[in-house]
């Protein structure tokens, strides 16, 4: 690696996972930057395993010089480095284009159809077959094939061929067996987003990046680009092998420095983009509603305003000049501090359409995010209710923004929960592009020093269906396919959980968040137990002593279930909240309770929880549409795992557990702890079966999330005890 | 003013409060720096206000020259410049010396006694007087006498003459009126201190200043001295002219910046050391007890090491040939992180030893710090009483600390509270020379955002008995004065509250509790209501317009019971850290509930307060003598005010006053917020009488202590009502 940074580990993507394919000889034929780098990429891995690699159908367009290869250099742990000159790509007229690739000699093709000439090795009715049912392969789609042993990728657009490189990774000496009918793969979602919250200048509160957890930004440094391009290249290879199409490269809060990305240091967001484009990510970048004062010396951002509206053409347009893949703006607008719309009198939707309309000649969108909420409550105001903000803001300008605007909605209707009911606007906007807003980053859930695979949460959002079980789902709504129902499409986005800590993400067990995520955007419907599956396999491809099954038995007994874990020993029955205010880990039951901040669990010596019905409480239970709004209103009905979230209930409550509220908090609090001491034993037993400083790291944040979680359980267990007197059914220690 | 800053405002010394002695004709008799300061004021004093000064007594020294001077320019607002070159000193055979000095033409004579030839306008009786009846008048003290229309302070060294000359200031008028006869004037206390918290490098925490509220250091900025000169001149002339005589310069928390100090950045200390001389106030510095190690290189700090002890002896050396006058070391060891013996087997004896016996060739102390806990304490741990460390600490040691440590111990036995119980550890160090150490700045007592005069609590710290009502006071073991009982004299210790602010503490009312503190400690025994009398006379000598009496008056109903007030609507009962943990500012009930600070208050259901007895509890109430060792450990004879630091008692115990407890802190934290709207409203009538700039500056201050009084009270209530389920008796209104 450049730049005198240290190697990062190769996260899911090392040499071993590319064993399978680099001992093929593979063909790959096709134009484009795109196809060059899975030809890289082909090339590297059979460096690596003693395949073979050639090229076909290459144009004659600049930088794209016709190539085949074999054998490639040995390869690095972090994948082809294309700036490596030891990587040399042969002149078309090198003998190894003469070989016979008919029949025997090829195991594998990856091919861009329309790219002519065929070469003769592809079969005939897999170029022939018109994609399945359901239409084109689209910009990013693939067809697998395996026929006459040769196996075949197809794809419309080079991003598809990517793709399909990746996913032969993952299945590896499977991609090479018997026979394999044609299939498609197309992503659900169009745009598969990570918003990375990273400052350009270190935030004198928030730091390098606002809630990361694994050291600091991979993209800058002290106010300046970070400057490991091998990094990000390495970023880019992970974030294409799990599906994910766009990053945004700053925090949504902009300060002053970060505010000039967007024009005189666009450069900066040019070179991560030129880095980033190799692997089919695309760059978007978050910016000030204030920009046209702050950047353009106006004396207004009001978005009717014409001189405004000049501003944002002019400046989008230098910003696709040097950038003609820009991804758009990302804007937190009217949140917590940052400006927007209603500063001039004007609403979210004139604010989000006049970013649009700079954006649409470019094909650029616009991610306006929902996030908006009365920041200075008064706590002493039970009829302001933070979790109603986002409908009550948005929902009423449903069908007035412009076609490329998306409104980003977080998953829950307050702020990154554990356990939230799923945001109640996802319903309420038929006719409004969304996305929904997931945190890869473990702000609420232990922050990467906390194991805790997220996946089965993800997976129970986008499998929620808001008009009722026999309707669609999120996943459904947010997948721009043709189907009966309201909806109109929209993207899936997260707050990226990576750093330039080594292990990317600070607990190399969180890498597993981050894939899971690429991958459920990619096709919400897989198992969140199949995706880990897939990352074990990857990242723990070959263990060297003992047991082949004990790293994958002992990563499922560890991370199944291990977000439930969490919820058990930290805040009951979707309360929410009960963090330590100073950087929202470890427990703080008060912490929120007298604050500005609207999160409130009304614990007194009679019961606990927010009453949000509409018959005596805040009214919040009446934005879903039924029958959840009927669901939800009754303390009977509701789920109890939201119990809390919509109900007030005295302690003796019975579950549909069977248990009180008080005996559940004292049960779920000592075993989420019996768990994770589960879990640390449990880990002990690869402790000379996996690399050392993984099992190490691992090792050292399982201890630290059992002090935590203890912390947790006695600081909650002592709260409701000496709040309500009832003691421990089962008599155990109580402080 | 030089540096390019703003003039400060005047505090306690603007031009007008001289206009008694200014007017005056004024002789002043004697030698040496200390006399030249007294004769810059006369002149400065003349110059503003028409009277005249003359000079005698003079010797040859260098940098003395021999001067009368009359009249001087006019006066600057904050006193006399000495490097104005427009100040100038006559020579010896100016006219004006020849002038008849006996009987009519002399007003006021300052004579330093022992300098020849005695004036003749000196009263023959005065100078024959030998001082009461209680020996010299020492270092510091002078004789004030007047006879025959003159009036005449006398002292046997420099420095009597110039706490004389500022005793004239506060006499103002009466001075000058009718016979006085001679009274000595002395110290009670012998160092009179101010521990500045000030760090040279800004902390990323703890900023500038650690617990500062008043803007910046005036020493220090960004790591290089502060370069204010002027301002360091007036803050002494501020320090003599309330009796201070003593300041430490840095944090004790010494930093790597700060700790350089002691070595080769010693220049910067002496520089402070030089401004402030003039005024008598000696110069101390906080070090690390690792200086050897991080600044010598030596392998160890181990106080019985040789190496070590020589290292110390040698850069003792050092600091006193560069500040022949150096005041000593201030120690904070093994303190909330801070190194110390503890590391190398030592106790805190051997660790103060060391440095008192580098100090003692050269007449330096050590303050060696009490404040010595568990930092790390588990909230669960009901055995551990960090009300019980500095005792358990220090108590075994008593009899072995050389005569030139103090050990420096909080007023009470925790950390600075509006109301916790003296420190038993007063008592238990007969053999050991102490301070107690106040707090100036208001960490815990409103940030100087709150009107909170200190001084009523502060007398009843000095007032305390602690062998009972027939013995000796805080303050009497503090005087090393002639008398039965135990101890061996000390010191009285605070932490300021001044920055560089241009009211100098934030809170222009905050100055007062500067200067209380200096007169307390000159006189433990002035009443708090006469010291402010004297701060009121002199900050606002003459109001513009209205009823001459409006603004004393005014200024005593909004401070005379301020403390208390901000006692009533806080923390109830002596209970304590009731604090939001995130700077100390506003409440946070369960804010150090379950940290590891040692801080709780226990609230159930039930009951609230710490069982702090020997039969129940942690047994901290034995560690006091009788009589206090049974009045604490009883919850009927425990005062009302200290019950919930003592006992932990049900919501309704009756208190001596007949209130329930828990009806106390409901009457006490409404009636705190109606006092704190009264003390706004009051200040109201000073709109047009007072500087403007004042007047503002309070009048933002008294709305802000409202909100926050308000949070309190509100915060304190609900807390204690959810918890309780008792309503208000009188029905008032709990959220």
């Amino acid at each position: 690696m450049n730049g005198g940074e240290p190697e990062p580990h190769a996260a899911w993507l090392p040499p071993e996972a590319f064993r399978a394919l680099g001992a093929r000889r593979v063909l790959v034929h096709g134009d484009g930057p795109l196809v060059d780098t899975v030809f890289d990429e082909v090339v590297w891995a059979c460096a690596g395993h003693g395949g073979q690699a050639w090229r076909t159908g290459v144009g004659a367009k600049s930088g794209d010089a016709p190539a085949t290869g074999s054998p490639a250099p040995p390869a690095t742990g972090s994948g082809p480095a294309a700036d490596d000159p030891a990587v040399e790509r042969p002149a078309v007229d090198d003998p190894v284009v003469e070989r016979p690739m008919v029949g025997g000699p090829v195991d594998l093709v990856l091919a861009l159809r329309g790219t002519e000439p065929v070469p003769p090795v592809v079969p005939v009715d897999a170029t022939a077959t018109p994609v399945g049912d359901d239409g084109p392969l689209g910009d990013e789609g693939f067809l697998l094939v395996r026929v006459d042993d040769v196996t075949v990728v197809l794809a419309d657009a080079p991003a598809g061929l990517l793709y399909g490189l990746f996913e032969l990774v993952r299945l590896g000496e499977a991609a090479f067996t018997g026979d394999r009918p044609a299939q498609p793969h197309r992503p659900a979602l169009r745009r598969r987003m990570l918003d990375h919250w990273d400052n350009v200048a270190v935030h004198p509160v928030m730091g390098q990046v606002e809630r990361g957890y694994a050291g600091g930004s991979i993209f800058w440094r002290d106010g300046v680009p970070h400057g490991d391009r091998d990094r990000l290249r390495a970023y880019g290879r992970l974030l294409a092998s799990c599906g994910i199409n766009a990053i945004s490269v700053n925090n949504v809060n902009v300060g002053a420095v970060e505010a000039r990305l967007l024009t005189d240091r666009l450069d900066d967001v040019a070179e991560i983009a030129d880095l980033l484009r190799r692997y089919g990510v695309r760059v978007h970048l978050s910016v000030t509603f204030a920009a046209p004062v702050v950047l353009g010396g106006l004396p207004t951002a009001d978005p009717l305003d014409d001189g405004v509206r000049d501003w944002w053409d002019a400046t989008t347009r230098r910003v696709y000049a040097r950038i003609p893949d820009f991804g758009g703006y990302v804007v937190k607008a009217d949140s917590e501090g940052q400006p927007g719309p209603f500063t001039y009198g004007r609403d979210h939707a004139d604010g989000a359409n006049l970013l649009a309309d700079a954006l649409a000649p470019h094909g650029g969108v616009v991610h306006w995010r929902a996030f908006v909420y009365d920041h200075r409550q008064d706590w002493r105001d039970r009829t302001t209710d933070r979790a109603r903000a986002a409908y009550d803001h948005f929902a009423p300008l449903d069908g007035r923004f412009a076609d490329n605007v998306v409104l980003q909605v977080k998953y829950g209707p307050v702020d990154f929960q554990p356990r939230e009911p799923v945001s109640p606007v996802i319903a309420a906007m038929p006719a409004t592009r969304l996305a929904v807003e997931l945190q890869v980053t473990q702000e609420y859930t232990g922050q990467q020093w906390h194991a805790c695979y997220l996946a089965p949460w993800w997976s129970e959002v986008l499998g929620f269906r808001p008009w009722g079980p026999q309707e669609r789902t999120v996943a459904d709504v947010l997948a721009d396919v043709p189907g009966p129902g309201p909806g109109r499409g929209g993207d899936l986005v997260a707050v990226s959980n990576v750093g330039d800590d080594p292990f990317w993400c600070g607990h190399p067990l969180a890498q597993a968040n981050l894939y899971a995520f690429g991958r459920l955007a990619w096709d919400p419907g897989l198992e969140p137990g199949a995706i880990l599956d897939e990352w074990i396999d990857l990242t723990f491809p070959a263990p060297t002593v003992g047991d082949p099954a004990l790293v994958r038995e002992t990563l499922h007994a560890v991370l199944d279930d291990s977000w439930r874990t969490y919820e058990r020993y930290t805040a009951p029955l979707g309360v929410g909240f009960m963090v330590n205010p100073a950087g929202h880990y470890g427990p703080g039951v008060d912490g929120y309770e007298y604050s500005r901040w609207g999160t409130y669990h009304f614990a007194d010596r009679d019961g606990v929880g927010v009453d949000r019905t509409r018959a005596t409480g805040t009214g919040f239970a009446g934005q879903y549409p039924p029958p959840w709004s009927q669901v939800y209103e009754s303390p009977e009905r509701c789920p109890d795992e939201l119990l809390l979230f919509f109900h007030h209930v005295p302690y003796s409550h019975v579950l549909h557990s069977g248990s009180t509220v008080i005996q559940h908090i004292y049960d779920t609090h000592f075993a989420g702890v019996q768990e994770v001491v589960a879990m640390r034993d449990r880990w002990r037993g690869l402790a000379d079966v996996i690399d050392r400083a993984v099992y190490d790291r691992v090792a050292e944040r399982l201890e630290e999330q059992l002090r935590c979680a203890t912390e947790w359980r006695d600081q909650i267990n002592t709260y409701f005890f000496r709040k309500s007197g009832v003691p421990d059914a089962r008599g155990r220690r109580i402080h």
